[in-house]
């Protein structure tokens, strides 16, 4: 018999009331055979005030037990910023060598954008979770003086490079239009511009049926507002992935929508599962937040396990949901009840 | 009497067509007592092509012994990416201490955005110039292996922040609504991050009239599509500077009217100004081009210089030419006589 041996992360802020939605939502869509283990961590702002600890080695240790790890959001204004982000989100993303930071994109019927006349909207970025920007390296000396020199190493390898291009080739050849765009800088970041675009060109070779492109990743924001249907699956680096997946769901949909996925491949480690929103302290426990992104955000780790039917059943049941939903303003819950029930039916 | 003796670069592509209605409209609108002196540089392509040269030494002195410099576009295919951007652009940015990379972004009435409900928009990014990932500090090792390793390095002082971060502060004060946004990464890049958030606070109490405030550059790619207006001034470093720009000019009626200044505020050297948009080679040579983002860029020429009343009178120009323009497409020239007129009128 099969079964989902979870770790749940609520966090932050409405963290713990979108995540809730989100597994009541995973409990409706599993057939019956399939058993549910769920087990919570109370990591975030609490458990940092009251330990001083962000993520021990013994907490990774519980975690990396477990098939896969659903986290509502992590942050607060009464940590310092980068503390939570650096010594939590960040580290596991290492930790776990989350190496595919996978960030769909869709602009489902019924939804509305910032854009004029409601563009076809359907991508997904595949960003690059564990080099460039991202990896800490770096420094500063003569602190606080006006000789202070900060610096900023973006590292990236072969292996860290041709192991997410591979990923993102594959990804492109298994949907209808199977076209790829690199999105870089390489016209100015040379050394690194020059590794990323060599592998992208070298594993090209291995998928033929692929449609390539580039572009720059200042140019990659033109194109997202006034021609985002040109994407179909994009690659980049760590913080070009950042920057572009925030505009990108800010055009289809918000933020309130918008799934990811911090995936180990190989399933050495746990894939972590989120919306890409924050913790959003200040409708926290308001019943006001909308646990649609976290909901599409388990449609990702249920792909992610093999469990594709049941993955398309939620993205149809939101799909259909956000048709249909009526101008009344709907509670947290009830829009995990509406979305519980189609996935049930 | 006075005199402005100006560098001219048509460039490549629509360079050419686009700086002959800009020195059109700066000949309009330059009073009889100034006399315009002009030299033509042929720096581009085609004396990569003939010299393999970008600019030389010897190019460089004669550039500095001009007040400014007009550029229209570099950049053509038979060029490999990066040659002439690193080159010939950012090398004279270097070389010319252009710290002050100036963009503004305003929404005229009568042009068309990609975003819905025409928002007001109508702020400047001050953007970093001469340092920060931009330095083309870096390297490669073990170079085309699967061992390969890429660095770039953002170098970031304080001494290049703060002459930035005062300038924009400067700015804000002058305008009406008197805000300025800080625009960074500092969750993540924590020693650059750091740097510029501490400089930035010191500097904001020399400037109390000032109202401050800081966002992530994911978060500000939202808001600039989603709430443009709560922009006044955004101070960034040299990279977040150059996607945001070109996101802002998407927004605010696309690069055909977004101009630049890279600029020494000092006058130690010559500050260069230039549209945002590039060379366009596909419709070079057709009389297509747009040159209202060229002479915009003449307009925060002529300010820099200390010519603010041909700088409002060349602005005034374009915002009415852009609202009463008809459905008719305009050749390029057509475009440069209709804003002559104006401004000489
Ligand atoms: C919170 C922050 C560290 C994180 C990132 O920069 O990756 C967030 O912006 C994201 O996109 O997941
Ligand atoms: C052409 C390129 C080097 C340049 C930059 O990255 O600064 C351009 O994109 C710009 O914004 O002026």
């Amino acid at each position: 018999s099969r079964s989902i041996n979870l770790a749940v992360i609520p966090g932050d802020g409405i963290g713990p009331e979108v995540v809730a939605q989100g597994l009541k939502v995973l409990s409706a869509v599993l057939p019956q055979d399939v058993k549910l283990e769920t087990k919570e961590f109370d990591f975030g702002a609490k458990r940092y005030h009251a330990t001083g600890e962000t993520l021990a080695d013994a907490d990774a240790d519980a975690l990396k037990q477990h098939d896969a790890i659903l986290l509502g959001a992590i942050g607060d204004p009464s940590v310092p910023s980068g503390v939570l982000e650096r010594g939590f989100l960040l580290k596991l993303r290492f930790l776990f060598d989350h190496h595919v930071n996978l960030r769909p994109s869709r602009l489902l019927p019924g939804v509305s954008t910032p854009l004029a006349g409601q563009p076809e909207i359907d991508f997904i970025v595949v960003r690059e979770g564990t080099e460039g920007p991202y990896t800490g390296n770096g420094g500063t000396i003569r602190k606080g003086t006006p000789h202070e020199v900060a610096t900023e190493v973006s590292v990236n390898t072969a292996f860290g490079v041709e192991r997410v291009v591979r990923d993102a080739f594959a990804r492109a050849q298994a949907r209808p239009r199977k076209k790829l765009t690199l999105v870089h800088k390489n016209n100015v970041l040379a050394y690194a511009g020059h590794l990323w675009t060599d592998v992208f060109n070298r594993v090209a070779q291995e998928f033929p049926e692929v449609t390539t492109d580039y572009i720059h990743v200042d140019a990659a924001t033109i194109y997202l507002v006034t021609d985002p249907a040109r994407f179909d699956v994009i690659v980049t680096d760590n913080l070009f992935g950042d920057i572009i997946t925030d505009l990108a769901a800010a055009v289809s949909g918000g933020i309130g929508v918008a799934a990811s996925g911090n995936i180990n491949p190989g399933r050495e480690f746990p894939s972590m599962f989120e919306p890409v929103h924050g913790s959003a302290p200040d409708i926290a426990g308001q019943a006001k937040a909308d646990p649609t992104a976290t909901v599409l955000s388990v449609a990702l780790l249920l792909r992610h396990l093999g469990y594709d039917a049941e993955a398309v059943r939620i993205e149809e049941a939101v799909s259909a949901d956000l048709a249909e939903r009526g101008e009344t303003p709907r509670t947290t819950d009830e829009i995990g009840d509406a979305l519980a029930g189609r996935v049930a039916g």
